[in-house]
């Protein structure tokens, strides 16, 4: 079996992007479970790695398709000098850090590799598809993201709020290996007004019809105030601040931002470009290792997932609500 | 010096509210405090008491002045029979809470009492004046809050704004003795966006010209993601979910909800009826504590401010930013 492929950007190159990169594949771990390909600058790789000491190797490569198992690969994407200047933001960084997402995207688009996972300092940018947060307590979705407030009621519509719930359900069941996932619907308004009878209601009574459970619309308060939030599965928020604020609160270290648009899986630990210990070796690691877990996991249940919903008895596959993985189709 | 005066509505007759009502003046340590007169039915007070076989005792007076020091004194509002019925919502319960609150609210307009304290089950109105929520960590005021989330951005004027900001420097000044306090006034848009330009910059620059040391806009995110709403006396939050969310996920016991508009001072534990809990002598007294702890150092502090503020010699008087508490002027 092939090893999974994932494509990484380089971060903020005068923040902790490299740093936390060639940390991570210090240890034989992340390299047993995946096929890492960089797109950045050896240069600038070389002087993270020299300032702070770190032992990590990598290979320079000029096209995806040499990235060889078993060791760090670092397709050259910038061949010009970029100047580090350690814990600045400058425009040289900025366009070394635009380089570098948007050759993974050219290569990501060629199928050059499995998934994306971005250094800290680099953003999952907005577009179609489904954005979560997730960390050891809970999963959240957004129905809308970036959008300025007063438009958050006339963009949830019953037609992209399905469209959310749909995917949300179908990334938990595929994804996550959850059967019967539970899905809390937060409500918009502190008191329920007109998107909730509206487009709330109807949306998630139809979804009941097509075996969704999707329940709500709750307010956040109720579902965030009481820990109520751990009997669901995953969380839809209607708007950044819904989700992002508690997330933030109930997070630590291991939180993970993931962007699913289609078969396309790009991931990002919940860490900015950390400008301030820029340098200094004490970036830590931990979200980033888990953007890799996290995808890597995805991929292997969505394997599961494909092969057991195309087999010719699918009665054979029982879900379990208690075991949260399907076992491996016999072959 | 006369005891300080506080009439207490009686919560949701069948919910945990007499219950703790009584637990809390069990001990003397409240009784010392302040002059209680609970707002209620003495038949309800005794079913309850008799109940769960709780030892206080309470002292029937028809009319508010006839309250004494030293004893738990308890306004008959309600003559008539009210079924108790533990655990249920009924209409009949719905009306005993009414007219407890309405019959305290005309008390209180006629200088009755010195401040209000809500037992559990009882929800301060919105009004004009200020609400804010307060735990050990921070204090979070709103603009708006029960209002529709459509209706939020073009409910935040500058002239509302610059109101709540001034309030709430008043009250941490005079009622918190927080000298130069430091305002946080969180964003609405997650981008910068017309409000952020149009409203809350220019709002937040004319109240540094008056001194007032508001700080923002701020992401919510930020602010509540790590732990920087530490750096601030308060909080002020554009809307409900935006302030209830991460108070509720920051809580614990203690949370206090104020509400104060002119000299008018409520407070009301951040606990709900408990309908499930009633009945069971399990119901925790330290928010409803904290309410009435809250109320009367807030009249202590204002009447050391009030006192200050109108010595011939206010020079005497320095601000002090570590020391909480302005000490007593001197006789």
């Amino acid at each position: 079996m092939e090893k999974i492929k994932i494509g990484i950007t380089h971060g903020y190159t005068n923040g902790v992007g490299y740093e936390v990169i060639l940390k991570a594949f210090e240890e034989p771990t992340l390299l047993e479970m995946c096929t890492p390909i960089v797109y950045g600058s050896p240069k600038v790789a070389s002087y993270h790695r020299k300032s702070m000491g770190l032992t990590t190797n990598f290979a320079t490569i000029q096209k995806a398709e040499d990235a060889q198992d078993g060791r760090l690969n670092l397709m050259e994407c910038i061949q010009d000098e970029v100047k580090v200047e350690l814990g600045q933001k400058t425009p040289e960084a900025d366009n070394a850090t635009t380089i570098s997402i948007e050759a993974a995207r050219r290569d990501y688009a060629e199928k050059c590799f499995d998934a994306q996972v971005m250094a800290p300092g680099d953003d999952i940018a907005e577009s179609d598809g489904l954005t979560l947060l997730i960390n050891e307590r809970m999963k959240i979705a957004f129905v809308t993201d970036q959008q300025p407030m007063n438009e958050v009621g006339k963009n949830i519509t019953e037609e992209l709020l399905t469209a959310k719930l749909e995917a949300l359900d179908k990334v938990l069941k595929r994804d996550f290996a959850i059967s019967g996932p539970r899905i809390a619907v937060l409500a918009l308004n502190p008191e329920p007004g007109h998107e909730e009878e509206e487009i709330l209601k109807p949306v998630i009574a139809k979804a009941s019809e097509k075996h969704i459970l999707a329940m709500g619309p709750l307010s956040a308060e109720s579902i965030f105030g009481t820990e109520a939030y751990s009997h669901y599965d995953a969380i839809l928020a209607l708007y950044h601040d819904q989700g992002y604020v508690p997330f933030k609160l109930l997070t630590s270290d291991f939180a993970v931002k993931l962007h699913i648009s289609g078969d396309a899986l790009t991931s990002a630990p919940v860490q900015d470009a950390e400008l301030a210990k820029a340098g200094k070796g004490e970036a830590n690691i931990t979200s980033f290792c888990n953007a890799i877990y996290t995808v890597t996991d995805i991929l292997r249940n969505r394997q599961d997932y494909d092969e057991a919903h195309a087999n010719p008895l699918p009665k054979l596959f029982h879900d379990k609500r208690e075991d949260n993985r399907r076992s491996a189709p016999a072959e």
